[in-house]
């Protein structure tokens, strides 16, 4: 039941109404990864530079995390980005971004990681996607993020991948970009039309929806009094969900929103302290406990 | 168990991307009255001029609101207000607004509505608020609305009202703006240090949230696909979940839990056509229908 995902890896600048962290772990594959971990294996594909300061075996210390496919490049540089919250708890702005190795080719994908049958591919060029997805034999089930930065330059490739995929996840900004439709039941719609099953908008606080060709599924996001940290959220919330549909053989309407709800609650634990702290800090005994709250909370 | 309203009585002109109309029945008393009524009986207490132009027997045919509270003033012009949302389905845009008769005095509590247990103060002058419920003999559960005009303008009275009621029902801007917190729960536990024992913060599309000294409980909004106008959805929102705790004789949260999602169940009819026609095309049998449909989406 291994998990395969594709994504950054870099050090990250972080700063919010609560504090500043500077160049601490981050990046898409990383928060995906550790969600992830908590319900199944998870094989990891990323590329970090030469100066990359970690070891990798103690960031996922603990995890079912396979590092087979994390490649240090010689000669190149992490990727680094330095957001912040000061402004908007909702929306990181972007204060510096050094795509650095991201910018060049993709890591490979080694030999025992081909056949993967859950994948996400986190966010990234929609054609460095697509590659990954040739490289696998048996995939059953592919999800893929995207930003609005691939739905403005790379459109053309950004539709062949939704052909290629099972299901979508990206925010409500991305998903009224992508179909030009305000209403975010209609947008999902339109995106069923290019191909994938599913579509998973996240709204952030406002929780989340799902629509299938059959089903429409919306949840809250967990309420919390106190957010320190938003960064990685919405990959938290991604690992949450793959997580706990890799450890299921079926997209039955109650089993995928099960696996919506194990990824709200998982990125609850994100979002209650820095940078991957609030994560690590979370077991399966407290997400189980926590999951339970929330499906007691939405039962009336 | 008779609900008590006041609030206004207008007539509405609306622009939505669907259409315009023009000098129709709306106003904050006459929605909740229709959306109470598909719960409990409704007594209605407003006030219109003397060029107001419809039959209010008809208004409310065949439901069980009592317009012994409703006055015809000689002299007076009604209320009127004109709201676009072309910009934004979300909020709507002013573009005149006349209060006219609502600038008066208010109108008076007939003396057999002196007796009513539970009372719904629509959004008015927090001075109004408090002499209609100086009126009052015996309430038993008392819930008031207010904006954003108030809050700015009128805070020690309305800090004074806040000691002499129940629950506040109001929109995130507005519930951030009366508290200084950005964090809707925090702002929400903030306003019950005001005195309220619970809130309700309405967040249109995104749901709603209420918290008390005890609990938490968040619901999205129902799922729709086509939002015709959002005219009236709030109160739509009160007046059912006030109509089903008319009904009981409780504020378990359990029961709580089920007038919030009635009130959003109502609320999703009035918002799929222009002004009153949604929720008049509604049915208990429909809304029934649909909160049971609500109900198992929400349970996983």
């Amino acid at each position: 039941m291994s998990l395969l995902v594709t994504g950054s890896i870099g050090l990250d600048t972080l700063e919010t109404p609560f504090g500043k962290r500077q160049d601490v772990i981050g990046g898409s594959a990383v928060y995906f990864s550790c969600a992830a971990s908590f319900f199944t294996p998870v094989r990891l594909v990323g590329v970090v530079g030469e100066d990359w300061p970690h070891d990798f075996s103690k960031v996922f210390d603990g995890r079912e995390v396979d590092i087979a496919g994390l490649e240090k490049r010689k000669g190149s540089k992490t990727f680094r980005w330095h957001g912040s919250y000061l402004k908007n708890m909702n929306e990181a702005e972007t204060v510096v971004v050094d795509l650095n190795v991201l910018a060049e080719r993709a890591p490979q994908i080694p030999d025992s990681f081909r056949d993967s049958r859950h994948v996400f591919l986190a966010n990234t060029h929609p054609v460095l996607q697509q590659q990954a997805l040739a490289c696998l034999t048996a995939p059953r089930l592919i999800v893929a993020d995207t930003m609005n930065l691939w739905i403005q330059t790379e459109r053309t490739e950004l539709t062949n991948l939704l052909k290629k995929i099972d299901g979508l996840v990206l925010n409500d900004g991305e998903v009224r970009l992508l179909t030009d439709k305000r209403n975010l039941i209609e947008a999902a719609r339109a995106v069923l039309e290019m191909g994938p099953k599913f579509v998973v908008i996240k709204k952030g606080e406002h929780g989340c929806l799902m629509v299938t060709r059959r089903d429409t599924f919306v949840l809250p996001a967990f309420p919390a009094d106190r957010v320190v940290d938003p960064t990685g959220a919405g990959d938290s919330f991604a690992g949450g969900m793959m997580g706990y549909l890799a450890t299921q053989n079926s997209l039955a309407p109650a089993t995928v929103k099960r696996a919506l709800a194990f990824g709200t609650v998982v990125a609850s634990f994100t979002i209650s302290d820095f940078a991957l702290d609030g994560l690590r800090r979370a077991t399966r005994h407290t997400i189980d406990e926590r999951y339970q709250e929330f499906k007691n909370a939405m039962n009336f």
